[in-house]
Formats: structure tokens, C-alpha cells, sequence
């Protein structure tokens, strides 16, 4: 393949975002601030055979879901996203067909945030290696840290946990089931919850974490970086009911540990939680209380309060890739 | 390797930029813009057996040397280097010890500009993939574009041309040559002429591109963005002694199309070509007038100019790692 070919037709004719100054075209991107905003940047790596299979996921879906893992870390952060970058290693058993739609993937999660692409790098390897670099705007200060749970904050959810482990499963197992194309959907093209964060960008205080590694993990992290204890009640935690005909091993298998369900995890003062639930209204999100911040300075933790009223500590034992 | 006792090592324990608000440790890393500065960003990604072997490159110096591609790429557009963010894919056959040592070159290098590591991602792969993504800031309007060279502007180039693609030749070859250890060493710890570039923020105009796939490919890059035509004399050339021993083949495929030199090419206004020369010599870097930029408009190319007054036409024939 024709690099310089490639690049021009990955290259935008036109910018979205006005503080786009200079995108793909020349030895680095450049961009202007904006005024009374801080810039958010992240960044996410997957590869094949580890994050993705072309026997669960096609090309298109490939694209779609990292630039969607990206953009959920920018929603964790309420921020509004505005440009991505990417960095791609090519096997050579990659057709120029199948590589374009990996960029059509991103392209169309991309344009529904008016997102601009603003450079990278392709070079070639044994094994399909993707880097995307984003980068948002967040107005100054109201980035949402994990470390910003307070005793006596709500807990919430965003969306259904489990689903996308779940559709995962179905894929692997070839399984019929009953919605298993709204399964499978969610584990191919997940939809960061960027609406419902920048919603709430007026509270002042609030405590995002997005669900990428699986909810047991996330929380933990709350818990780690706030100095606090999360209890969360099991019995609350949004569902799907064709997952809850599992057994509690299954389910809890997808919904504590499955990861990649994109979804919010966050922490409110009590006070603020009508306006968690107003965002959501506003942006038809669906969002949950599932339990409450304890003070436990010195040792802060997770635990799961079951549906028989049993404590148990939950482990960070999310899904990790590594 | 524990994913987090991993990220905990390479964690900064104070930043050294002010503008950073929050490096590595939440969902994304948040700068505050500065104020009359644009931002420019870029990323790089090395593959092993592609870009580099541990034949011919420890961990320290790969770690060094990606840096330095990212950096160069920042002072190629004149700017300030603030941040960088790593992605790497690990396979199973690296130790823990050679993975600190990548780390170790990037942060020795980076040091040296005060520049923060913020964030990035670590994941498992079969081959050793690094990107690394740069950030930095420039005054407003001062970036360096490619399509800045005008008729009649001086073209010049900083250091001397050669000498990485003659240092990997000596590590290949294990040969025995006159001053091998500085040819090598070029190679794998190249240092991008970042001070060079800072030192011209005061002028209005001035084009730069970075030598990182050969002079060839680079001077094309100007000629056609900025529809002109580039006269290089071959004979001006800054070209080491030890070098131009060789026959004029194998010094023309090290000098033009050799590659990862990273030193800069740039094109100045006759009248700003002395304030070139000031900053230079300020920054101890040798700079040498090449050619001089003619009109073309409709038909941009780069002429070399043979010592024995022949022309020839140049191709992009640089070295392209796709």
C-alpha cells in the first residue's frame, strides 16, 4: 500500500471544530485553546487477538469501538470531545478494504461528537496494533476526578451492566438467545455516555469513572483515589432480565468483571441527585442508585451488599488485559 | 507483570510543567492552556524488527531514540515541548527490567526539556509497539508549516546529513571505521534540534521540516506544500569526512534518502538569514545554507545540483518505513 496515498484519503477536506488550526498535513497537529476551558487527553491501545478477533467483530466494529473506549474516558472526565489522533500497525494480511473501514468506524462515532482527526502514524508489523489519542475540551476546573467521592454521596449507574460481556458470550458460544442482536450490538459498538456527562456540567462537584475494565475495578479505584468506602447494593444494579436468568455466578461473571460496558460510574452529594437524574431525562440515559458513600478513611473499600443482606468486599479483580 | 505496580513506578511524583493540572492517575490527564501559546501535538509509533533491534539497540536507547522522533516533530513546528504519553504493546519475551529501561531513555530525553510524562496505556501483544504522543506549545501563529517557503528564500539544514544511516550501516556491517562510536551513537540517541527551533520563535515567517525519512522526502514535503521549487546544492551539503570517503553512491543513499537524521530543513527570507545564523551559534548547532527557493508554482519539484553544475530531479524516494 501507497502511504502517502492512504493519508490523503483519510484526510478531512473541511474542520468541524473551529479551534482546529492545522490537522493532518504536516509534522504535528495544531490547536487553539479556548478560552476558560482546560484540555483533556487520553489515550487507548488495542490489539488483535487480545482486546478484539475478527471472528466477534468486523473491521467497521474494530474502529467504532476504540474510538468508543476513548470516548468514554473524555465522558469520565465531562468533558466535550473535540479531535483524535491515530496510530496503526498493519499486518500485511490486511487489505486496504478492511483498513478503511476501520477508519470508517471511527470516522462515524467521530462525527457524531463533530469530532476532527488530526494525524498519526501508519507503519507496518505482524500484528494489528491501534492507538487513538483524543483530545476535549472541559470547562476550567470541572474535571470529574475519581477522587472526588464524599461520605453520604449517591452511587449511580449509567445504562445496564453486563450487557456487553454478555453479547461477547453469545459470540464466542454461538449461542441463540432471545435480543441477542441487541447483545451483540452493545459488545460491538458501545456508546460512551459523552451527552449525559456534559449535561452535568454545571454541578460543581461530581465523581465520574468510566466502566471499561469491569464495575469491581472501577469502584475500587473511587474508593482508592477519594479515601472512602463505595457500598453497593446488588439487588439495585441495572440488569438486563435475560441476563438475570443466569445463575448469580454467570451474571456476576458479566456484570462485576466483564468490562467494556462503557458506562458511568459516578458519585454525587445527595442534594445534586435530582439534577444527575434531570441529565439524564435530558439526554435519555438511564441512570441507577445503587448504594451510598461510607467515611473510612484509613481503609478504604468495596463492598456488596447482597440481596440476603450479606456484606462481602469486592476485589478489584476487574478485567484486567494486561 | 502487575499492570498496576507498573503504572506505579513510572508515575511522576511532582510535575514539572505548571500548565499540568493532572497527569497519569484518573481516566485522562488535563492541561490549562497558556495563554497567547497554541497547542501542538503529534504521535510516533516504533515497531520492533521494523524500527529498531535489540541487535543493533538496547531498550535505553529505543526509548531515547522514539522520544527524540516525537521532539523532533515538535521543534520541526518551533515549539515549546510541555507533555508525552506512552502506548505500549509488551509481548510475553520482555522482562520487566528491559521494560523500565525504554521508559528510562524516554524520561532521561525528556528531562532534558522538563517535559512530564501524563498518561498512556499498557497493554500484551506479540511484538514490542511503542506510541508515543507529544504535546507542546508555540506563541500564537507561530508554527513552522511546510508551506511556508517563498521565491527566493535561503534553504538550509541543520547538523550534518548522514550520519544515523552511516551509524546503523557500521552496527550492521560490524565494522571497524574512523570515529564509529559517534556514528553510532547518532544513531541510537539522536537529538532533535528543539533549542535551534525555540530560539527563532521571533520571527514572523520561517518554514521547517524534520529529517526523520531522509532529505529527499522532506524537501518534496516543502516544495509541494508550498508549490515552489527547492535548488539544493550537493556540494554545500554538510556531510561528514569520514563519510564522503565513500563513493558518491553509497554517500548519496546515507545522506538522502538515509533517514532519521532528524536535524532540520527549513527555508528563511534573505534578510532573516543572518538571525538563523545568531541562533545557531546561540545554541551551538552548526547551520548550512543548502540552496536557494525558486518559483514554480505549477510544476513544484526539487532540483540537486551536482558539484559538476548538473542538475537532476529529486524523488521522494526517501525512506518510507510503510
Amino acid at each position: 500500500m501507497d502511504e502517502f496515498s492512504f493519508i490523503d484519503s483519510i484526510t478531512q477536506k473541511y474542520y468541524r471544530q473551529s479551534s482546529l488550526i492545522k490537522g493532518i498535513g504536516d509534522d504535528a497537529a495544531v490547536v487553539r485553546p479556548v478560552n476558560g476551558f482546560d484540555m483533556i487527553t487520553a489515550s487507548d491501545t488495542m490489539v488483535e487477538g487480545i482486546h478484539f478477533r475478527l471472528t466477534t467483530m468486523n473491521p467497521y466494529h474494530i474502529g467504532y469501538r476504540i474510538l468508543g473506549a476513548n470516548l468514554s474516558d473524555l465522558a469520565a472526565m465531562g468533558c466535550d470531545p473535540a479531535y483524535y489522533m491515530v496510530s496503526i500497525v498493519i499486518p500485511k494480511n490486511w487489505s486496504q478494504k478492511q483498513l478503511e473501514e476501520v477508519y470508517s468506524g471511527m470516522h462515524d462515532h467521530a462525527r457524531q461528537y463533530q469530532m476532527d482527526l488530526i494525524g498519526g502514524d501508519t507503519v507496518s508489523g505482524n500484528e494489528l496494533v491501534i492507538t487513538v489519542t483524543v483530545y476535549g475540551y472541559v470547562p476550567k476546573n470541572r474535571s470529574r476526578y475519581r477522587s472526588y467521592a464524599y461520605e453520604g454521596d449517591y452511587i449511580f449507574v449509567t445504562g445496564h451492566l453486563g450487557d456487553s460481556a454478555y453479547g461477547l458470550h453469545l459470540l464466542l458460544e454461538q449461542k441463540k438467545a432471545e435480543n441477542r442482536d441487541y447483545f451483540i450490538r452493545r459488545h460491538q459498538m458501545p456508546n460512551p455516555r459523552v451527552h449525559f456527562a456534559q449535561e452535568l456540567q454545571s454541578l460543581k462537584r461530581l465523581c465520574l469513572n468510566d466502566v471499561s475494565d469491569g464495575i469491581a475495578s472501577e469502584a475500587n479505584e473511587i474508593a482508592q483515589a477519594s479515601r472512602i468506602s463505595l457500598e453497593l447494593n446488588y439487588s439495585a444494579f441495572p440488569i438486563r432480565p435475560e441476563i438475570k436468568q443466569y445463575s448469580l455466578e454467570d451474571q456476576k461473571k458479566w456484570v462485576l468483571s466483564g468490562g467494556e460496558d462503557f458506562e458511568l460510574l459516578g458519585t454525587v452529594a445527595k442534594e445534586d441527585w435530582v439534577k444527575v437524574q434531570a441529565a439524564a431525562d435530558k439526554t435519555n440515559t438511564k441512570v441507577t442508585n445503587i448504594g451510598v458513600v461510607k467515611e473510612s478513611r484509613n481503609n478504604p473499600q468495596v463492598l456488596l451488599i447482597q440481596s440476603n443482606g450479606q456484606k462481602e468486599k469486592l476485589k478489584r479483580s476487574g478485567y484486567v488485559h494486561l
